[in-house]
Protein backbone atom coordinates (compact mmCIF):
# COMPACT_ATOMS: atom_id res chain seq x y z
CA UNK A 1 0.00 0.00 0.00
CA UNK A 2 2.04 3.27 -1.57
CA UNK A 3 -0.27 5.75 -0.25
CA UNK A 4 0.53 9.20 0.67
CA UNK A 5 -0.46 7.94 4.70
CA UNK A 6 2.36 5.16 3.95
CA UNK A 7 5.00 7.43 2.69
CA UNK A 8 8.23 8.42 4.37
CA UNK A 9 8.12 12.30 5.08
CA UNK A 10 10.81 12.28 2.49
CA UNK A 11 8.36 11.13 -0.13
CA UNK A 12 10.43 9.14 -2.04
CA UNK A 13 10.02 5.40 -0.44
CA UNK A 14 6.72 3.24 1.54
CA UNK A 15 7.68 3.76 5.37
CA UNK A 16 7.81 0.23 6.15
CA UNK A 17 7.48 -2.63 8.89
CA UNK A 18 7.33 -1.35 12.84
CA UNK A 19 10.95 -1.65 13.59
CA UNK A 20 11.64 -4.09 15.98
CA UNK A 21 10.57 -2.76 19.86
CA UNK A 22 13.41 -4.84 21.61
CA UNK A 23 15.86 -2.51 19.67
CA UNK A 24 14.09 0.98 19.33
CA UNK A 25 12.83 3.05 21.72
CA UNK A 26 9.54 5.15 20.33
CA UNK A 27 8.17 4.35 16.87
CA UNK A 28 10.55 3.69 14.41
CA UNK A 29 9.55 2.23 10.92
CA UNK A 30 12.21 0.18 8.18
CA UNK A 31 11.67 0.25 4.66
CA UNK A 32 14.02 -2.73 3.26
CA UNK A 33 15.23 -1.19 0.10
CA UNK A 34 18.49 -3.99 -0.75
CA UNK A 35 17.88 -7.39 1.05
CA UNK A 36 21.84 -8.07 1.90
CA UNK A 37 23.23 -9.19 -1.08
CA UNK A 38 26.30 -12.04 -1.21
CA UNK A 39 27.91 -10.30 -4.77
CA UNK A 40 27.73 -6.64 -3.63
CA UNK A 41 28.33 -7.21 0.32
CA UNK A 42 25.86 -4.69 1.12
CA UNK A 43 22.27 -4.57 2.78
CA UNK A 44 20.36 -0.74 2.57
CA UNK A 45 17.19 0.32 4.28
CA UNK A 46 15.24 3.46 4.99
CA UNK A 47 14.36 4.17 8.60
CA UNK A 48 12.06 6.92 10.07
CA UNK A 49 11.89 7.85 13.74
CA UNK A 50 8.96 9.92 14.79
CA UNK A 51 9.90 12.67 17.51
CA UNK A 52 12.07 10.86 20.52
CA UNK A 53 12.48 7.59 18.84
CA UNK A 54 16.01 6.03 18.56
CA UNK A 55 17.40 2.59 18.33
CA UNK A 56 19.32 0.66 20.99
CA UNK A 57 23.22 1.28 21.46
CA UNK A 58 24.86 -1.10 19.00
CA UNK A 59 28.43 -1.94 16.37
CA UNK A 60 27.95 -3.03 13.14
CA UNK A 61 31.10 -5.97 11.97
CA UNK A 62 31.35 -4.08 8.51
CA UNK A 63 30.53 -0.84 9.59
CA UNK A 64 27.51 1.53 7.88
CA UNK A 65 26.77 4.57 6.31
CA UNK A 66 23.82 6.83 7.14
CA UNK A 67 22.32 9.78 4.52
CA UNK A 68 19.98 12.16 6.19
CA UNK A 69 17.02 12.88 3.71
CA UNK A 70 14.46 14.31 6.13
CA UNK A 71 14.24 16.17 9.86
CA UNK A 72 16.35 16.52 12.25
CA UNK A 73 18.30 13.62 14.44
CA UNK A 74 20.90 12.57 17.18
CA UNK A 75 24.11 10.51 16.61
CA UNK A 76 26.49 9.14 19.09
CA UNK A 77 29.78 7.73 19.34
CA UNK A 78 30.26 5.77 22.93
CA UNK A 79 32.08 8.61 25.01
CA UNK A 80 31.87 11.30 22.64
CA UNK A 81 29.04 14.00 22.41
CA UNK A 82 25.98 13.80 20.21
CA UNK A 83 26.09 15.33 17.01
CA UNK A 84 22.93 16.99 15.58
CA UNK A 85 21.99 15.46 11.96
CA UNK A 86 19.81 17.55 8.86
CA UNK A 87 18.99 16.37 5.64
CA UNK A 88 21.57 16.18 3.11
CA UNK A 89 24.21 15.16 6.19
CA UNK A 90 26.25 11.96 5.92
CA UNK A 91 27.86 9.99 8.87
CA UNK A 92 30.56 7.26 8.21
CA UNK A 93 30.28 4.61 10.97
CA UNK A 94 33.59 2.58 11.16
CA UNK A 95 33.31 -1.39 12.03
CA UNK A 96 32.56 -2.04 15.70
CA UNK A 97 32.20 1.34 16.71
CA UNK A 98 29.40 1.35 19.60
CA UNK A 99 26.92 3.81 18.73
CA UNK A 100 22.97 5.17 18.13
CA UNK A 101 21.00 6.72 16.21
CA UNK A 102 17.19 8.83 16.17
CA UNK A 103 15.12 11.50 15.88
CA UNK A 104 15.38 14.54 17.85
CA UNK A 105 13.03 15.08 20.80
CA UNK A 106 10.91 16.88 18.46
CA UNK A 107 11.48 16.42 15.19
CA UNK A 108 11.31 13.95 13.10
CA UNK A 109 14.32 11.79 11.26
CA UNK A 110 14.51 10.28 7.92
CA UNK A 111 17.95 8.18 7.16
CA UNK A 112 18.86 5.72 4.32
CA UNK A 113 21.17 3.20 6.06
CA UNK A 114 23.70 1.28 3.63
CA UNK A 115 25.26 -1.65 5.80
CA UNK A 116 28.89 -2.17 4.07
CA UNK A 117 31.06 -5.73 3.86
CA UNK A 118 27.85 -7.42 5.38
CA UNK A 119 30.26 -10.74 5.07
CA UNK A 120 31.53 -9.52 8.20
CA UNK A 121 27.67 -9.34 9.68
CA UNK A 122 25.18 -6.39 10.15
CA UNK A 123 24.48 -5.06 13.23
CA UNK A 124 24.84 -6.65 16.95
CA UNK A 125 22.58 -4.90 19.11
CA UNK A 126 23.30 -3.97 22.56
CA UNK A 127 21.60 -1.91 25.72
CA UNK A 128 18.56 0.59 25.19
CA UNK A 129 19.71 4.15 25.08
CA UNK A 130 17.43 5.48 28.72
CA UNK A 131 15.30 8.15 28.83
CA UNK A 132 17.95 9.35 31.42
CA UNK A 133 20.36 9.54 28.57
CA UNK A 134 17.93 10.87 25.70
CA UNK A 135 16.62 13.05 28.12
CA UNK A 136 20.32 14.80 28.73
CA UNK A 137 21.01 16.01 25.42
CA UNK A 138 20.91 19.54 25.11
CA UNK B 1 27.07 27.65 -2.47
CA UNK B 2 24.16 26.07 -0.87
CA UNK B 3 21.45 28.30 -2.63
CA UNK B 4 18.28 27.00 -4.09
CA UNK B 5 19.47 27.11 -7.61
CA UNK B 6 22.17 24.77 -6.48
CA UNK B 7 20.04 22.17 -4.99
CA UNK B 8 19.28 18.95 -6.75
CA UNK B 9 15.87 18.03 -7.97
CA UNK B 10 15.25 15.79 -4.76
CA UNK B 11 16.17 19.03 -2.55
CA UNK B 12 17.96 16.99 -0.18
CA UNK B 13 21.69 17.54 -1.70
CA UNK B 14 23.48 20.34 -3.47
CA UNK B 15 23.46 19.52 -7.31
CA UNK B 16 27.73 19.40 -7.14
CA UNK B 17 29.87 19.62 -10.13
CA UNK B 18 29.28 18.98 -13.33
CA UNK B 19 29.89 15.52 -15.16
CA UNK B 20 32.81 14.46 -16.57
CA UNK B 21 32.06 15.48 -20.30
CA UNK B 22 34.40 12.43 -21.43
CA UNK B 23 31.85 10.02 -19.87
CA UNK B 24 28.94 11.66 -19.94
CA UNK B 25 26.66 12.71 -23.28
CA UNK B 26 24.49 15.70 -22.16
CA UNK B 27 24.54 17.94 -18.56
CA UNK B 28 24.90 15.95 -15.72
CA UNK B 29 26.08 16.59 -11.92
CA UNK B 30 27.79 14.90 -9.42
CA UNK B 31 27.95 15.47 -5.69
CA UNK B 32 30.02 13.52 -3.78
CA UNK B 33 28.63 12.63 -0.55
CA UNK B 34 31.06 9.32 0.77
CA UNK B 35 34.76 9.12 -0.86
CA UNK B 36 35.83 6.10 -1.21
CA UNK B 37 36.68 4.76 2.69
CA UNK B 38 39.49 2.10 2.92
CA UNK B 39 37.41 0.89 6.20
CA UNK B 40 34.07 0.65 4.49
CA UNK B 41 35.00 -0.20 1.19
CA UNK B 42 32.66 1.97 -0.24
CA UNK B 43 31.75 5.53 -2.19
CA UNK B 44 28.58 7.32 -2.62
CA UNK B 45 27.96 9.72 -4.88
CA UNK B 46 24.09 11.93 -5.50
CA UNK B 47 23.80 12.02 -9.37
CA UNK B 48 21.57 14.38 -11.75
CA UNK B 49 20.67 13.92 -14.88
CA UNK B 50 19.30 16.51 -17.21
CA UNK B 51 16.66 15.56 -19.79
CA UNK B 52 18.26 13.22 -22.45
CA UNK B 53 21.88 13.39 -20.17
CA UNK B 54 23.34 10.07 -19.63
CA UNK B 55 26.62 7.90 -18.96
CA UNK B 56 28.77 6.08 -21.07
CA UNK B 57 28.47 1.83 -21.07
CA UNK B 58 30.46 1.33 -17.96
CA UNK B 59 31.49 -1.23 -14.95
CA UNK B 60 32.24 -1.69 -11.66
CA UNK B 61 34.87 -4.37 -10.43
CA UNK B 62 32.95 -4.10 -7.22
CA UNK B 63 29.61 -3.96 -7.76
CA UNK B 64 26.79 -0.59 -7.48
CA UNK B 65 23.54 0.40 -6.11
CA UNK B 66 21.48 2.99 -7.56
CA UNK B 67 19.00 4.70 -5.61
CA UNK B 68 16.15 6.96 -7.52
CA UNK B 69 15.04 9.97 -5.41
CA UNK B 70 13.27 11.84 -8.51
CA UNK B 71 12.61 12.13 -11.87
CA UNK B 72 12.30 9.59 -14.86
CA UNK B 73 15.03 7.58 -15.75
CA UNK B 74 16.52 4.77 -18.02
CA UNK B 75 18.54 1.87 -16.91
CA UNK B 76 20.35 -0.65 -19.34
CA UNK B 77 22.45 -3.73 -19.33
CA UNK B 78 24.24 -5.08 -22.43
CA UNK B 79 21.91 -6.59 -24.53
CA UNK B 80 18.69 -6.71 -22.48
CA UNK B 81 15.97 -4.20 -22.59
CA UNK B 82 16.18 -0.04 -21.15
CA UNK B 83 14.29 -0.62 -18.10
CA UNK B 84 12.11 2.72 -16.70
CA UNK B 85 13.15 3.93 -13.39
CA UNK B 86 10.71 6.52 -10.96
CA UNK B 87 11.15 7.88 -7.85
CA UNK B 88 12.18 5.09 -4.63
CA UNK B 89 13.13 2.18 -7.58
CA UNK B 90 16.55 0.54 -6.69
CA UNK B 91 18.54 -0.93 -8.97
CA UNK B 92 21.65 -3.68 -8.14
CA UNK B 93 24.32 -3.66 -10.46
CA UNK B 94 26.61 -6.66 -10.54
CA UNK B 95 30.41 -6.11 -10.36
CA UNK B 96 31.67 -6.17 -14.39
CA UNK B 97 28.58 -5.95 -15.84
CA UNK B 98 28.27 -3.29 -18.98
CA UNK B 99 25.22 -0.89 -18.31
CA UNK B 100 24.17 2.84 -18.27
CA UNK B 101 22.14 4.57 -16.75
CA UNK B 102 20.50 8.67 -17.30
CA UNK B 103 17.17 10.68 -17.52
CA UNK B 104 14.72 9.88 -19.62
CA UNK B 105 13.87 12.30 -22.69
CA UNK B 106 11.70 13.99 -21.53
CA UNK B 107 12.32 14.49 -17.45
CA UNK B 108 14.98 14.90 -15.45
CA UNK B 109 16.44 11.66 -13.15
CA UNK B 110 18.05 12.06 -9.52
CA UNK B 111 20.20 9.04 -8.28
CA UNK B 112 22.16 8.26 -5.39
CA UNK B 113 24.79 5.57 -6.85
CA UNK B 114 26.34 3.45 -4.32
CA UNK B 115 29.79 2.01 -5.58
CA UNK B 116 30.32 -1.16 -3.38
CA UNK B 117 33.39 -3.50 -2.69
CA UNK B 118 35.87 -0.45 -3.78
CA UNK B 119 38.97 -2.45 -3.03
CA UNK B 120 37.86 -4.17 -6.59
CA UNK B 121 37.97 -0.61 -8.40
CA UNK B 122 34.80 1.44 -9.02
CA UNK B 123 34.59 2.48 -12.59
CA UNK B 124 35.78 1.28 -15.95
CA UNK B 125 34.04 3.98 -18.82
CA UNK B 126 33.80 1.89 -21.86
CA UNK B 127 32.05 3.76 -24.89
CA UNK B 128 29.17 6.58 -25.42
CA UNK B 129 25.77 5.36 -25.60
CA UNK B 130 24.93 7.15 -28.95
CA UNK B 131 22.07 9.41 -30.32
CA UNK B 132 21.21 6.43 -32.33
CA UNK B 133 20.69 3.70 -29.36
CA UNK B 134 19.46 6.55 -27.31
CA UNK B 135 16.61 7.90 -29.46
CA UNK B 136 16.15 4.34 -30.11
CA UNK B 137 14.29 3.59 -26.93
CA UNK B 138 10.79 3.30 -27.25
Amino acid sequence: MNTKENQADNGIFPKGEKAPADYFTGMAWVQLLVPNDPALHCQVGNVVFEPGARNNWHTHPGGQILIVTDGIGYYQEKGKPVKLLHKGDVVNILPDTEHWHGASHDSGFTHIAINTNTQKGIVVWLQRVTNEEYNSIK
